[in-house]
């Protein structure tokens, strides 16, 4: 990937054209709330009045493994990650379960996951960038070349998503140990040091205290090797985030640049539109937040991108799920914006003086 | 109707074996959040686990006039809820597209609209109870026959629903000038008095200084004229009800005696399963809340019935949009507890460390 060019902003005449549409239905001035602000959004994204129907929805799950992993940063041992690989593949995990319920077509890429992963569909291993990624505290999570090769790898897979037909996409993920690298690419993109780190640091999917006080060293460490490095996101990257997180970057900003808008999920995938935005400023215009994580990183780059979640149900499941589960609100926002009368239309129904 | 039999609980040992199906997922413990709680409520409501699917969704819209409507309590002229009834029949309505979007069919019903809505459906008016219910601050809603006309309504509309295969109630509601009556009902619930109504009365549809002055002033003024009456939820519906909430309260009763499970929208639906609370005690057990409402009487109300919402979209439609909103997460909470793999049965593919 080429760095750094702007992606254009969405169509602000379509948006324009969607809030008059929107003050035209027969609802009292904004009662419709987010719902109405989704509706002119993705008439924006979509260039076109009323949006059309969220049809084509598809779900990327970048998995990779971590070093980090192997240091005590999480509740589950790395092995889980290629495991829960297959459980993907064979349609049994979480996430496939809200995909089957709300029409959304799951995909899993191997990036970077620490096994050979035998036995399952070429396409799944068909980017995959190295076998692991590197400890952060202690070295980089990947050369140079594999960071431009994971950044190019997930905006080829947008671009396919979208010459495929995609109308949506959603960035998922996978991979034991990944909320420790994706607080330290948040930290970076918040120009946050290794004094701030009690700032960025949860606890996954459910490390302890002590597994909290060591995630909040290894993050410090990792920060403090990173040093400058942080301030450009690509080196950011490559010292401090993994194949997996790469990929989910290029994605974001593939997507964006072919003009197909974006569902967030947790802080994998929000710290990924964090750092496509620093990559290609404006990205974040093609992106909407599904849900709100109890990773406090997550809130601190939302909050950086101007996003704000659909929902907060407390999930911590990651996968792409808090995404999924929204995209019913998303469905919603359409069908308002198609189908409720406009008063215009009411004739006779409605008293002029309304 | 006759009141306050207690309704029975939902079933505890159904409640139970969720909780345990749920802990026995191939997701990390309490990751699923709000859906694992949902899937666990659901199965109990249901007696069956995992909770079958809720393909037979139903919004019930109870439409009615008040008599405050003509006392400057709301930003729009009364005429509109007989429109807006008839567009609900045309299937033009906010609600009608949410609706049609996740699969909930909707009835209206006109309760005590203040017009004959000639040419609609004669089963829109088959349980009509009056043209318009008395303005609260100057007089009595309802006789307390026609309270118990409406409570009954509310409650066969209810039976004949579950009768023909609904698995999900939602209630909904038209008439302007609604929410003066339902934060009177809240006031009541919650033992309020006439120097208490700042805490209940919001802005409605969207009323001004000058109107939530006067929306303040009318609650008092029925507050201090309901009296003592208050106490009883039965004579609170006659003093400061009216004929389309009455049948909402009844409707809740209703379904949680039959053992189904109501979706609640926003204040009126709310205020109603308050008051069905009062007149049932155990009938919020059957509740889940869809959607908060910028009204300060929907939180007081869910506060007190321990019921938490799943959305907060800054929604103030009515009709029971919010409700309808939140259909699809019951539903990715029935497809959690269906199809996520049970850690049992993954085999080779989690190590048994995990």
């Amino acid at each position: 990937m080429t760095a750094s060019l702007p992606v254009p902003a969405p169509h602000a005449p379509s948006a324009r054209a969607a809030a008059e549409r929107l003050a035209g239905l027969a609802v009292p001035a904004g009662a419709l709330g987010r719902l109405g602000e989704l509706g002119t959004w993705l008439s924006a994204v979509q260039g076109q009045v009323p949006p059309r129907p969220l049809d084509d929805v598809r779900l990327v799950i970048f998995a990779g493994d971590h070093g980090v992993a192997r240091h005590g940063v999480s509740a589950y041992p790395p092995e889980i990650t290629a495991a829960m690989v297959r459980t993907f593949v064979a349609g049994r995990a979480g996430v496939n379960a809200l995909a089957g319920a709300h029409g959304v077509r799951v995909r899993v890429l191997d990036l970077g996951v620490d096994d050979d992963l035998d036995g399952l569909p070429p396409e799944v291993g068909e980017h995959k960038v190295r076998r692991g990624s590197g400890a952060i505290h202690l070295e980089d999570a990947l050369t140079a070349a594999e960071t431009a090769q994971a950044l190019a790898a997930g905006r080829r897979v947008a671009e396919r998503e979208v010459a495929d037909g995609a109308q949506l996409l959603l960035s998922g993920d996978m991979g034991i140990g990944n909320t420790t690298p994706a607080a330290a690419l948040v930290a970076a993109g918040l120009g946050l040091g290794a004094g701030d780190v009690a700032e960025v640091a949860g606890r996954g999917t459910g490390v302890d205290d002590a597994g909290l006080a060591r995630k909040r060293e290894v993050l410090g460490a990792a920060l403090e090797r990173a040093g400058e490095r942080a301030a450009d996101p690509v080196e950011t990257l490559t010292a401090l985030g993994s194949a997996d997180l790469a990929a989910s970057v290029g994605y974001v900003v593939g997507a964006a640049e072919a003009g197909v808008p974006v569902l967030l999920d947790g802080l994998m995938s929000v710290a990924c539109a964090l750092t496509a935005e620093r990559i290609a400023p404006g990205t974040a215009a093609w992106c909407v937040a599904g849900h709100r994580s109890p990773e406090p990183a997550q809130t601190l780059a939302l909050a950086r991108l101007g996003l704000d979640p659909l929902l907060d149900l407390g999930m911590r499941l990651g996968e792409g799920s808090g995404a999924v589960a929204a995209v019913p609100l998303l469905r919603s926002a359409v069908a308002l914006l198609n189908d409720v009368a406009l008063l215009s239309d009411l004739g006779d129904l409605v008293p002029t003086d309304a």
